[in-house]
């Protein structure tokens, strides 16, 4: 595969979705991205819940709508919630550092994964940052004190332009020694 | 491009990389994918360095090396150090959370972003979880303060075969709603 840096560039947040339905295997594909992922000591601090029944779609959709720009959200078509579970480490490890150490980042590498997947299969994406954790954990029989990782909503892009990246100048944050 | 998840089976954890020296140019490539990472805010909270000098290779290495385990780290022939940078939220976000609330996660998904890189470049990728990080500052000119990302090793792999991954069930971590 040589094109990875072309995906890159494809995978982009989609704030407005078409009304086509996401088929469930596109999700399982999504899910199964995500548990391939690397983690430290490969302790793989994850599990997904899938939300892909409409009615359940829409509660969720509206726990993320408090912030008035996130009224697009009502058009997803799918919710994928990463959440952090205990991480056991390596014996070695587990003496220096608490286990909950590389989780987060681990999270947000197989979040990376689970949407460079979606958009490997056409479907959009957007991390949601801020949203109801309470009201989620009630909807979907969560416990309250579990760690969410990330909320992702999908479905296809209701504009399949792929607009071009703002990102920090390349000499601006890499240095070669 | 639908062999997404083929590169995600074939990047795994390199412990071992041959004489051959890695390319400047698929350096650069690698961190340009970390560069394109999404990001909370597209705050981009990171910068990159890019250890490719053989005699900073070794003492980067030496640095990796506390682990008796990790005495493989001699043959790697560059590394990539992930740094946390401050993050600029919207204003929106910042009055509900921390300028670095997604920082760990975004470094997360960062770092994922080079391993599949390299990994499409043939590439082979390890990330160092224990490391004397005080070493490394010194040697690289790095502020002391400065919370460190991730450090990943590099280098064309001794041994091109692909083991099977080992990962938790996909039932017994995913659940459809």
């Amino acid at each position: 595969m040589n094109d990875f840096l072309e995906l890159c560039k494809a995978r982009q947040s989609c704030r407005g979705f078409s009304e086509q339905p996401v088929e469930h295997d596109k999700l399982a594909r999504c899910v199964e991205a995500g548990r391939l992922t690397h983690s430290g000591c490969n302790a793989q601090p994850w599990s997904f819940v899938v939300v892909e029944s409409q009615n359940m779609v829409s509660q969720i959709a509206s726990c993320g709508q408090q912030l008035k720009q996130n009224s697009w959200l009502g058009t997803a078509k799918a919710f994928i919630i990463v959440l952090e579970e205990h991480a056991i480490l390596s014996p070695t490890i587990s003496c220096f550092i608490d286990s909950q150490y590389f989780a987060k980042g681990d999270i947000g590498a197989a979040t990376a994964y689970i949407c460079l997947e979606a958009a490997a299969q056409g479907l959009g994406t957007c991390i949601i940052g801020i949203y109801d954790r309470k009201k989620i954990c009630e909807l979907l029989n969560i416990p309250a004190e579990k760690q969410f990782g990330s909320v992702i909503a999908l479905g296809y892009p209701s504009n399949a332009l792929i607009r071009e990246k703002k990102r920090k100048a390349f000499e601006d944050i890499v240095r070669f020694v």
